[in-house]
């Protein structure tokens, strides 16, 4: 049977297995939730063990754990190890969802649910063609499946699991679909990674809050101050003023500048996409160089005071913020933290206490362009397409390829089927069910000619 | 029999009626302790009717009972309307009390209860002098009482009460005892207060929180906006730079400032109290200019993005602040919150929704220096503690102050026998037994001559 024939036949058990996942709220980043998180992976294990794969198994982690599951019968021919995530973004605001997190549901040709699309559909698709492939004794590849539960904060526990692991992990090459196609109709293969680092930070000013009327005018107000430190972080051109922050940073190349401008990028569909009221950066900069080739600081939250009903007379004596950096390749991670951390350092007046914590960062991920699983990847989605993919970079990080190349020596290839607009990270998170068909028609093509 | 024996002779009596409205925990901000408010107007009105004081009754409001009370015999005499409260603060947290708030006290010469000092013990202290002075035939002034219940949670009530009572509140100014002394043992007058108004706002950069992979460096982020435009709102010299700001307020005189210099003010004690790390305000103002003289302008909670444990990498697409300022007289409390309006609006990005809601405002307060109860105040208490009273003024706002000056057209006296390290609003409030029956006795005398 035509491979995708035989995908749409099984459409309805498929989104029946995906839902089945998405409405287990793992989400990584609360604490509470962890039962979630463990069910997500005992669930998925079950899933796997299910459609044929064999070794299937949970491992323990200092956290969430990893499930692993492997289908090694095509000897002579090549290993691939196909990472995804199962764990998910927390889903607030939860009052600005059209309909529930946890209950998936279609609408207008979407899959609606928290991780739809990031990363439980994705990742999902990668099992259904192996559910396909095994079934139609069409599996002419070796694969072996790593999927974490802590991607949504950090990863902390997978490389220590994989550096442990190597014999069960070996393989040619790393496939990953958790990235986005840069418009509707065209596929996209993913050449670029920003990587990221990031601190948090607590400002204090007095023991405790104090009356506004009993002591206000004549005592510093740390909202004030962390505000005011907030602000030295950027120039009104939009640059970092951290000092150091752009050391190393590689300024596009003309051919790179060239293959970017013939990607018919919009800058009023990125507008319309992204839901802000305007566009904002460096300036001097593109778009696309301002989300694929520049290092950005962002505040990612930040608080201070009386954040309930009504007024409360306060002077507050804490603020908080937490502050992440997208990285660019041969920027260092480390130094860029420690160079944000002398920055804030340096513009907190004499009274102000600080409490700096910079976690671990990544540096950011070029491929190499001359890889044949990027040859066959190409081949594959312009058979599932009918177009050639987009060759595009990602602003956002994948921690992992990083990790990969640096403990397994392997090269990641980073196929991903999601839209820019999918809302991942935000409310009404969704995923097109265009891209679930066609996407899983590409990894059937792409499996046999890897 | 003179004041200070009579009143001494029956201080087991005092006390013990004291102590039996102390023991009732009418937390008003608690809707669960609701019976319990109630139960302390009725036993607060039932003491009044047992002390000879007429048309004694409860008024009921939209929340917590009024209790009224009066003895008006003294034809071509002043009237005096004296305004308490009998709702106390929440004794949390309990753990901290070394006696429980709800069973009073008295260990090395004070008083311990929630409510001790305010504003149960200084309340009380008028009825015990009325008390006697009926007793013994020697009250020569009209004495209206109006007892609130919601003092703690605003006073929301009472406004619309007096507004349709102002027949039975007819006098010639108000006395109030709930505020207190600059240092022990010098009874003090506090001659001035500062008003309040506020402003609440969102500010908007895009429709719904956005990836900072996908979009960082391209969009605007609402945290950074926030903290630049709650930058702008102060100099760096401590002074608020919002255009028209300082539109009428008064330069201290010579001899206010002379004044203030008498009152042996610390700064380094100030500092103790306050527990913050540094002292900061106006530059070129003394500390008691800043807190009793100087507006000001303060965030009392902003927010802005994913305040939860761990990293969210989100551009956050709303941010959240709350301000209050404390003014002085001759500031217009709607014409400073339509400057701040306008200030934000005019330093905020054109890309930036703002949404604002200024709430209702009061002015500051100061005493007309030559009301003739002033006079009578300063010479009872300059008999009662055989010091002359210190003339203060206090950073935040009595709103009744306003309220009774707007609708009843009446001033205000403050005599108030509260020490500042008594603890209002915190565990273990006491209040000082020495003020206690010296105040009593300046009362008298006061009623005497007033």
């Amino acid at each position: 049977m035509d491979p995708a024939a035989y995908l749409a036949a099984h459409r309805e058990e498929q989104l029946a297995a995906l839902f089945a996942l998405l409405s287990i709220p793992s989400v990584s980043t609360e604490p509470e939730r962890a039962p979630d998180v463990r069910r997500a992976a005992n669930h998925l294990a079950d899933f796997m063990r299910g459609i044929g794969l064999e070794h299937v198994d949970l491992y323990e982690t200092g956290g969430h754990p990893v499930v692993y599951g492997d289908h090694l019968h095509a000897p002579g021919r090549p290993t691939v190890l196909v990472y995804g995530h199962y764990d998910v973004q927390p889903p607030d605001p939860l009052a600005l969802w059209d309909t529930p997190p946890f209950e998936p549901t279609v609408r207008d040709g979407k899959i609606y649910a928290r991780g739809a699309t990031d990363d439980k559909g994705q990742m999902m698709m990668h099992l259904f063609v192996a559910q396909g492939m095994i079934a139609q004794g069409d599996l002419q590849v070796n694969l072996r499946f790593l999927i974490e539960g802590e991607e949504e904060i950090g990863s902390a526990n997978l490389a220590p699991f994989v550096a442990s692991h190597k014999a069960l992990l070996a393989a040619d090459y790393v496939v990953v679909s958790d990235t986005s196609m840069l418009r509707e109709g065209v596929p996209a293969l993913c050449v670029g990674l920003r990587g990221m680092c990031g601190a948090e930070f607590t400002l204090r000013t007095a023991e405790h809050d104090l009356h506004s009327g009993l002591f206000g005018g004549a005592v510093p107000n740390a909202a004030h101050e962390l505000a005011s430190l907030i602000a030295t972080l950027h120039r009104p051109d939009g640059s970092v003023a951290v000092e150091g922050f752009y050391d190393g940073v590689r300024e596009l190349t003309p051919a790179e500048r060239d293959q970017f401008d013939r990607l018919g990028f919009s800058d009023e569909e990125f507008l319309a996409q992204s839901g802000a009221f305007a566009l904002f950066g460096e300036s001097g900069r593109t778009t696309l160089e301002r989300v694929w080739t520049r290092p950005t600081l962002e505040v990612n939250g930040m608080w201070s005071g009386f954040l309930g009903e009504g007024r409360k007379t306060v002077i507050p004596s804490e603020a908080h913020a937490k502050i992440t950096c997208r990285l660019v390749p041969d920027q260092d991670p480390a130094k860029v933290a420690a160079a944000l951390e002398t920055h804030l350092r340096r513009h907190a007046p004499a009274w102000v206490q600080l409490e700096i914590a910079t976690g671990a960062g990544d540096g950011g991920y070029l491929a190499e362009p001359g890889h044949p699983a990027l040859a066959a990847a190409r081949s594959a989605l312009r058979a599932a397409y009918g177009k050639d993919p987009d060759e595009i970079r990602m602003g956002g990080s994948i921690p992992v390829v990083t990790m990969f190349r640096g403990l397994l020596g392997l090269p990641t290839l980073l196929m991903g089927f999601g839209l820019p607009d999918e809302n991942l990270h935000a409310p009404n998170e969704h995923f097109s069910l265009e891209n679930f068909s066609k996407g899983m028609v590409a990894l059937w093509h792409f499996y046999q000619s890897a």
